[in-house]
C-alpha cells in the first residue's frame, strides 16, 4: 500500500471542481464555511475545462456569451477570498460515516478528508480516458501504456508513440519532441481536430525530422515480453509494420463514468442522484448532491441551475452544523464579502 | 376614459422588467416564445436599477464584483437578440381570461396585452412613490402635485418647489433651473445624501441666486383652490412661512406595494406567490411567477435563483403552449442562439 498524502480536515468536502462545484464554495465562504475540492481530473473546471474551454457558453445570465475556461476562470477568482483547499488529480473512493456522523472520505492516492457535509458535484462522473480497441492495451496498462501524461520526465530519452488527432495528442507531440529521444505521433485522418496552429507547429516538426508522422495509419496490436516493446501499425503505405516503442500514449479524450460515486450508499436513479427540491439533499445524512449529478421533478442540465442548487444547498448546510444558530439573510450588496 | 395606448400580441409577457423577467426573455427566447416586458417604472432592471444601480453585487456566479446597473445592461444585450416588446412606465391592472385560455392584460394607461403565457416577475411589487405626511397632500395630487417627473416641459416657466435631500430632487432641481421660472428646492437637513457633486452643484447655484434653496425646513401644508396656490414651509428662521407655487414634487424615493397583482386571484402568502417548485407555476392556469415575488420551500430573495426559476418556468411555458411538439433540450455551446 502507497502511503497516505493528505490528512485534510474541514466543514465541507465538495467532490467535484466543475462550475457547480466551485460556486458552492462561495456560498459556503458567505456562511463562513470552510470547503476543500477535490476532483479525479489534474485541473479545475469539470466538462467546462475538460472538454469546451475554447467554446462560448450563451445562457449564463448577464454573459452574452463567455468562453467555457473563462468562465472557470472567473468562478476561481470570486471564490478565491473563502481559500478553498484543493485535492487534485484524485479520485474519491469511499465515503465512511463517524461515530459523531462526520464522514471521511478517501481517494485513490490515499489522502484522508474529514468533514461534517458532504457534497456531491460530480457532473457525469468521473473522465475516464477513451480506450481504442487495441490487441493487448489494457495488458501493458502502467508497463508502457499510459492514457494521461501526468509527468513528462518519465519520457525523457525514450522512445515515445502518441496517437490521436486532437489537441492533446498535438499539444504532447510538440512538448515530448524536446524530451523524448523519439516521438512518432500516429493519425487515422490527414488532418487534425486540434487547433490549425498547433496542427502547423506538428507539420513543420515532421518536416524538419525532429518527429515522425504517421497519418492515415492506426495502432492495431502492442508486443513485449512483460512490457511494452513493439507496436504493430497499419499504414496505407505498408499494410502491416512494427515499430520499436518503450511508451504509447492513445490520446483518444475522456469520457465520463459515474465511477465510485454510485458505491456509496446513496439512491442512483438513471446514472443521477435523486434529491429533495428544496435543499437538494440526498437520501444520506449531511450529503447534498448539486449540478448535473443530481435529478428531481423539472432538473434541467444546465450551469445555472447548479448555481441555485448550491446557493440552497449551502444554507441547509449551515442549518445542519449549526442547528443552534440563527441565518440570517444577508444581500452580499449590502454586507460585501467577509472573509474567515 | 383615455384612448387606448397600445394593443400587442404576444406568447409570453412578463409582467416586471427586472433582472429575473429579463432573464426570462431570454429563456424563452431559446424555445422560439416571443415576449412583452411591461414594467410600472420608466426603466428596465427593478430594483438594481431603482435601488443600487451604483453598488456592486457579490454573488452573481462568474462576476466576482458587477454593479446593478452593469448587471441590468449585460442583461439587456444579452436578450437583445430575441426582440422583446417593452411597455414601460405602465402598471399592469387586470388580467382576465379569454373563452381559448389566452390572457388579455390591461394597464393603468389602457394599453392591452394578449398572450398565452402570463409570467409574473413582480419582485416585491410594484414601486410607488413615498408621500410625505403632508395636510393637503393627496388632495392636490394631479392639481399641482407629481412624485414623479414624466415630462419636464410641464413645468417650463411655472413657479416650483421641490422637497428630498438624495439624487433624485439633486438632479431634478438642478435639470428644472433652466426650465421652470423659478425653482426652491426644500429639504430638512443641511447636507445631502445624493452625489456630492451634485449637491455641490444645487449649492452653487443657490448662491447664484438661481434657485431658492431652504434647508432644515420642510414643507406642512398645501393650500390652493382647486388647483394648488400656495405652502405652508417651516423654516428655523420663520416657523411658518407662505410661500407662492404652482407645482410640488416631494421626491423621498420609491418603496415597493404588491399592488394590483394581488387582486388577480392567485394565491398569496406573506405578499408572496406560493409556487410548485418544478416549474414555478401558480394556482393558476398558464400562470408562473418567478423571482422575489414567489416562494416555495428553501426559497431564497436571490437574483441567482430567480435565474434558475425563469429557465424552469419557460421550459414548462414551451410545453403547456406546444403540448404535441417535443422539447428537445440543447445546449447554447452547441447550438448557438438561433433567433426568429
Ligand atoms: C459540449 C457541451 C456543451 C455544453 N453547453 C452548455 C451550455 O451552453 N450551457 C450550460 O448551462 N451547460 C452546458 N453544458 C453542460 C455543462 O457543462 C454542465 O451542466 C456542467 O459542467 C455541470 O457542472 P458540474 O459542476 O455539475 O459537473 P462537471 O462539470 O461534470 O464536473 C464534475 C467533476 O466531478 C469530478 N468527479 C466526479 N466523480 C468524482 C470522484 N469520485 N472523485 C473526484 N472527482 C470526481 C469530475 O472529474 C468532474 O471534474 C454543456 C456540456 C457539454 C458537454
Ligand atoms: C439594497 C439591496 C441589495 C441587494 N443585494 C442583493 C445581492 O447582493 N444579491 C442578490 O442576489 N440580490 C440582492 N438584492 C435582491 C435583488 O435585488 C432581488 O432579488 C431582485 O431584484 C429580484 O428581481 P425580480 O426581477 O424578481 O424583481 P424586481 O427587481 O423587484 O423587479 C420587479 C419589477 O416588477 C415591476 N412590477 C411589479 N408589479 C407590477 C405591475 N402590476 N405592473 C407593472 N410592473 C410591475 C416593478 O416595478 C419592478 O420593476 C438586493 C436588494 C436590495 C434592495
Amino acid at each position: 500500500m502507497e502511503e497516505q498524502r493528505e490528512n485534510i480536515e474541514t466543514d465541507i468536502c465538495v467532490v467535484g471542481a466543475g462550475p457547480v462545484g466551485l460556486f458552492a464554495v462561495f456560498e459556503a465562504g458567505l456562511l463562513k464555511m470552510r470547503c476543500q475540492l477535490i476532483d479525479a481530473l489534474p485541473q479545475v473546471g469539470g466538462q467546462l475545462s475538460e472538454i469546451y474551454p475554447h467554446k462560448p457558453i450563451y445562457d449564463i445570465p448577464g454573459y452574452p456569451q463567455i468562453l467555457g475556461q473563462e468562465l472557470v476562470d472567473r468562478l476561481m477568482e470570486q471564490i478565491a477570498p473563502f481559500r478553498p483547499g484543493f485535492t487534485l488529480g484524485e479520485r474519491v473512493e469511499t465515503i465512511n460515516r463517524n461515530d459523531d456522523g462526520s464522514l471521511t472520505l478517501m481517494t485513490n492516492e490515499h489522502s484522508t478528508i474529514n468533514c461534517k457535509v458532504l457534497v456531491i458535484a460530480g457532473g457525469l462522473g468521473c473522465f475516464e480516458p477513451r480506450k481504442p480497441a487495441i490487441d493487448g492495451l489494457t495488458e501493458f496498462e502502467g508497463k508502457g501504456v499510459a492514457y494521461l501524461v501526468r509527468n513528462p520526465e518519465v519520457f525523457r530519452d525514450r522512445n515515445v508513440v502518441l496517437a490521436g488527432g486532437g489537441d492533446s495528442a498535438l499539444d504532447w507531440t510538440i512538448f515530448l519532441a524536446d524530451i523524448a529521444a523519439k516521438v512518432t505521433l500516429v493519425h487515422r485522418g490527414d488532418t487534425f481536430r486540434g487547433a490549425p496552429d498547433s496542427a502547423e507547429k506538428v507539420f513543420a516538426l515532421a518536416k524538419g525530422g525532429k518527429i515522425d508522422l504517421l497519418l492515415q495509419a492506426h495502432v492495431s496490436a502492442l508486443h513485449g515480453d512483460g512490457r511494452l516493446q513493439e507496436l504493430s501499425i497499419l499504414t496505407p503505405q505498408s499494410p502491416v509494420a512494427r515499430i520499436a516503442a518503450d511508451h504509447f500514449i492513445p490520446l483518444f479524450g475522456l469520457t465520463p463514468k459515474l465511477g465510485p460515486i454510485a458505491e456509496w450508499g446513496l439512491a442512483i436513479t438513471q446514472s443521477a442522484i435523486p434529491v429533495k427540491p428544496e435543499d437538494y439533499s440526498t437520501n444520506l445524512d449531511a450529503v447534498y448532491a448539486i449540478g448535473d449529478i443530481n435529478t428531481y421533478p423539472g432538473k434541467l442540465k444546465l450551469i445555472l441551475c447548479g448555481f441555485h442548487e448550491a446557493a440552497l444547498a449551502m444554507q441547509s448546510a449551515f442549518k445542519y452544523i449549526y442547528p443552534a444558530e440563527k441565518l440570517n439573510f444577508k444581500y452580499t450588496t449590502v454586507y460585501g464579502i467577509n472573509t474567515f
